[in-house]
């Protein structure tokens, strides 16, 4: 699994002379290695440090606490104790130790570290270099299987927003439609799925993002439902704003309008476009149909992580390539009275793009 | 908030001659300051690194991410940018700049460093020591401010179980009964509440613990879910056995020697308690009534984490004080077959206990 991965990151460590890495970034371990640990909120009692990923001249070794599901991965794996009843928990002196049996039988020379994620405690003795950052370039063409992934990854998320737009009703509240969401893309997965992004009442004073709370729906109120789902360590994304009975004409002018916004958006995105090209443009159509500018991006990417590169904002002169998954989420938003985002996730293809989000986005 | 935590940090730290301190536990910095941040999945691709505590002769400083919500906060904050549209994401970068602006202004010397969370990057120049784990064993006893805390999450959990038992039905799959009881504490709770930790029907080959899968509830099984939520960074605990119609005569004597064993367990809870001598008396219980004793932790605590010191083990020789919190866990296990776990969380008082979970562990 994601060999492919593992081969663009040994050809860059070897084109940038760094012959040893340890890395620790969960996003970047997802990456080279398909492993997707389980959802965990903190970090965990029993665990000594996030997973790693040890390199060494083209070979990649992975060390993980001992309870981990690896079924799937295809590389050399390291297993270090965490919790027993017996002895007290030493999952950190357990990892300490594998990695420095591992970094005693390297041969010696300097050692490319993710400076940012991994604990200091862990640190190698002698020479170390940063190298965080240096494979989210690589990140940004998706492979076939990861592409498998984030379908799998999308289509929950429709079947999400179809809960959504059911339970948004008079009286309901923020919470009531996100845990009725949460739970449609967990029966549909038949497990635990990791669930974001925004869920906020028009008449919020900040109404363009946030998490669900008790806030109730009211006619003529609208509701954003912005939501990600993981699955297999992959995230989707995705963004449709629904009414509470009939909308006014102020919001079905809007809603036409981020429509319209969200279809110009998509025409522009093939491979040579630019990044902040379409971000301009984009901006400009909303000004352009009268409405003040989001403050927020135009889009992003997704894959390991929530948001990633290609960024889609004013200074990123990145030019789209094929294989690339970009979200677009136009909106428009008046304070305390109303707001509409939509959003959808395009595949470039060779000759202009795939949409691969589906969920019903109209009035 | 929490100026009883951090008036015994500094009494702490003084008496180690620790004058500057850097906390980078997502645990330690919940208990020091009671910012309890938004559940993330893996680390925020807008956030530097996690939380910080700076401590300097008796003074806390938290350092946070722009965004985050400090509104219960009470003492001083610094803050620095993640997001913009403007600029490439240098939040890393900020947070780095924030600390070494601490660093700079603090008196020369040592300092304390918990190296376990702290990212390698952030590792303070000049002489640096670790102190991780210092401050878990001042956790053990609860604060009043903490137990109201936890008394909120365990009353969430309570409800939860209610949910779970009422979705306990043919048919069902134990994600069904997860989403369900998940729904149930976040709409009680008006907000997103963390949830875990097990829901495993009976006829699994490891039927102890684990997440919920897409596994049918037939007639004659039982499910084990043990709830965990997190209410303004405190977790509870608690866990039952639910029926698919009528037990069997094997489940059903399975399940009053559980009820008994807690029953009995709770009864050794006073001040001046061992933790292994209950450990000891409650696994004994279990196999003088002539089944397999259960492989995991007796008990343990639960706080700012899900579980914590004391921890009710054979090697833990821990004395039981009054305002300490304590989980109660004995179970019955027959692989593929049958299992039984009954859990009720306890304050130790002044005479005994108090039981602070109500939720309906009968047959």
């Amino acid at each position: 699994m994601h060999q492919e991965q593992r081969q663009r990151a040994h050809d860059l460590l070897r084109s940038r002379q760094v012959r040893r890495a340890l890395f620790a970034n969960p996003y970047t371990v997802t990456w080279l290695t398909g492993f997707a640990p389980s959802l965990q909120v903190g970090p965990s009692p029993f665990a000594g440090g996030p997973p790693l990923v040890w390199y060494e001249d083209g070979e990649f070794i992975l060390v993980v606490l001992d309870a981990s599901d690896t079924a799937m991965i295809d590389i050399p794996i390291i297993r270090y104790a965490g919790n027993t009843v017996e002895t007290p928990i030493l999952s950190a002196e357990n990892l300490a130790a594998v990695l420095d049996d591992l970094l005693t039988k390297a041969s010696p020379g300097p050692i490319g570290v993710e400076l940012r994620h991994l604990p200091a405690f862990l640190l190698p003795p002698g020479q170390t270099s940063a190298i965080d950052g240096w494979l989210d370039p690589l990140r940004m063409v998706k492979t076939a299987e990861e592409l498998e992934k984030l379908r799998r990854s999308f289509a929950l998320t429709d079947l999400a927003h179809v809960a959504a737009r059911t339970t948004t009703v008079a009286g309901a509240r923020e919470i009531d439609v996100w845990a009725a969401a949460h739970s449609a893309a967990q029966q549909a997965a038949g497990g635990r799925i990791a669930f974001g992004n925004d869920c906020v009442v028009s008449y919020r004073e900040n109404n363009i993002g946030g998490w669900p709370g008790n806030l109730e729906l009211r006619p003529g109120d609208s509701l954003m439902m912005d939501i990600s789902t993981r699955v297999d360590g992959y995230w989707s994304d995705s963004c449709a704003t629904y009414y509470v009975g009939e909308p006014d004409a102020k919001r079905r002018a809007m809603h036409h309008v981020a429509e319209q916004a969200l279809a110009f958006a998509i025409s522009l995105v093939k491979p040579g476009a630019l990044a902040n090209e379409i971000d301009r443009q984009v901006r400009q159509f909303i000004a352009a149909a009268g409405y003040p500018v989001y403050p927020h991006h135009t889009g992003h990417s997704v894959g390991v992580s929530t948001h990633e590169e290609p960024r889609i904002v004013p200074y990123n002169n990145t030019m789209l390539e094929a294989g690339m998954v970009l979200m677009l989420e136009p909106g428009i938003y008046f304070p305390r009275e109303a707001a509409v985002r939509l959003e959808d996730a395009l595949l470039v293809t060779a000759t202009g793009s795939e949409v691969l989000t589906h969920h019903d986005k109209s009035l």
